[in-house]
């Protein structure tokens, strides 16, 4: 006989937070009770979490009065976040038992998805991680692929310079351009992330950002002919160095800014003038926008995983209790490629 | 017979400037002393000189160490610009005397035009007054063209937001965008100038951001809506509070920075963040990337210009001496349209 509910641990947001998240605006409450059983009728399906993405958006969401693309959390509620998880029950009728799915969920042990039409469907038989569903195949890989396949379009031969290029997203971004035959260079904060670079993933060169005086005398020791892309992870003054070193016609996507999210004011860019003389492209992207494309993504990213043509770095901790230190150190550059928390592995 | 030389006054660049220019930076030297024929095999062309722009690139190219798309003039040398003028002889097979031409020339009564091949032949019959091929047939008429036509691509009902509106460039970028279904709102610093926009040029809104405390608000009073295309002629603060208050995949093109050019510190646009939460995109524009669209651009502005479905605004003052003033007054919002001098009426 089946267990009429779950005990169901879950990470609550305590109180709208004030500059970079803390552990202690997060709480981890072991007593909530969730029913086995989805309602007849509902169109919901719950969802056991086994892994869950820490992407920096959740700490955009932990704040009030955000720019609104991230709508605020309430206090007292369940942080929310892409995660991956398998169907324990269903009354929609694209859901099954068993299925297993990505998308937006709970940071919990178990979620109940009152709209799962808004999740992506896991081809379980294609032998590849599922974890790799928060990042490679998931959100951030999403967003590595929307930047330089469908919004900077490298050219063979092209200069392309990736910010937090040891990220979720930076690792990837740099190895897609590497694989179209461009001359990529990453940004990283820590000396080991600039091994990571230089030696695994086979960037052509890498700095650590700490350790330079002036990023613009650094890139332009890195890029002496100029940049031709620029994939933006970070904001401020790199956005503001690499902008002096666009050359004509050269191509930015601002794909995050993990060194503004938390200021109380942001760092002004002062370099647009240089823009407008090279004639550069600025290009906001949020990831969302390119759903639609996932399939075609797939078809590219698959066979590269398979082929051993990409290397996908994962940095993973083990249990629920272990989400919101793996948050807060996404803003301490702690992480080594994607972070993620284990939930469960069955 | 005919006279050896012209007597041939000339606008001097003293020495280089430092911030905005001033009337003392420059000299009128009268004893300059020019051939009237020119020498056989040469591939040159004199020209006299009617009409010339004043035009803000003229006072970056009278610095030293600015960011080298406008190479600097040297101290002692006449300063060169758009100007019309006619063949008064010609040793280049493409050109022959009396023909009428636009392009750049010398801020001086004649010029020998080396490399004449970079001028446009003017088609003298069409019955337009040659001083517009220094403003809306020639270098500003393009600019407009190329970044309402080429770039930002207005949709009928977009909501357009132009700086410096009753400049050169801004009183026909945002007439270009009306006539393509847009409600559009100028900026402009004096309230003769927002007059004119609003009743003659019949810009759907039109401020002075002299009398406005916080552009911010002012743009959201205008745009409540937000904006979906900022023609931007002016950077910094104005550049700032427009990505503030731009729509979710709205278009900004860079086109100048009047405010800007003579700081000795750019100042900071530190609401990048909305540009990539918006998905903005964000374009500079040179217009000699579209010069090879000109006869595209005559086919669609002259026809405006001839059923007076355009409204040209010029600001003209007399005779070579008046050039060193009307370059200053341009930095201080003096010119209403487009400043030009004439220097010859015939």
């Amino acid at each position: 006989m089946e267990t009429e509910s779950f005990l169901n641990k879950q990470v609550i947001l305590k109180a709208y937070t004030n500059g970079a998240p803390k552990e202690s605006d997060m709480e981890i409450v072991s007593n909530n009770i969730i029913p086995s059983k989805v309602k007849n009728g509902s169109n919901a399906i719950l969802m056991k979490n086994l892994y869950l993405s820490c992407d920096p958006f959740i700490s955009i969401r932990m704040k009030i009065g955000n720019p609104g693309v991230f709508p605020a959390y309430t206090p007292g509620s369940v942080i929310s976040g892409y995660g991956v998880g398998r169907v324990v029950d269903s009354t929609n009728a694209n859901f099954k038992k068993g299925d297993m799915v990505w998308g937006i969920t709970g940071w919990e042990e178990y979620s109940l998805i009152t709209e799962p039409d808004s999740l992506f469907k896991i081809d379980y038989k294609c032998d590849i991680p599922l974890s790799y569903y928060v990042g490679i195949l998931g959100m951030p890989g999403m967003t590595a692929y929307a930047g330089i396949y469908e919004v900077c379009k490298p050219r063979e031969g092209e200069y392309v310079f990736v910010s937090a290029a040891a990220g979720a997203v930076g690792h990837l971004a740099g190895q897609f351009a590497k694989l179209m035959g461009c001359y990529v260079v990453g940004a990283a904060g820590t000396n080991e992330k600039v091994d990571l670079l230089k030696n695994k993933l086979k960037f052509d060169d890498a700095f650590n950002y700490n350790e330079e005086q002036d990023l613009d005398v650094t890139l332009k020791r890195c890029f002496p002919q100029g940049i031709d892309i620029y994939f933006d992870n970070v904001g401020g003054k790199i956005l503001d160095a690499a902008i002096l070193n666009m050359r004509d016609h050269g191509r930015i996507v601002l794909c995050g800014m993990i060194s503004q999210y938390h200021l109380d004011s942001y760092e002004g860019v002062k370099n647009m003038m240089m823009a407008l003389y090279r004639r550069v492209h600025i290009q906001g992207l949020l990831v969302f926008d390119f759903f639609h494309h996932y399939s075609k993504f797939l078809d590219i990213v698959l066979p590269l995983i398979k082929e051993g043509k990409i290397t996908y770095i994962e940095d993973i901790v083990y249990g629920l209790d272990a989400c919101p230190g793996a948050l807060v150190g996404l803003f301490n550059g702690c992480n080594m490629g994607k972070q993620l928390v284990e939930v469960s592995s069955e």
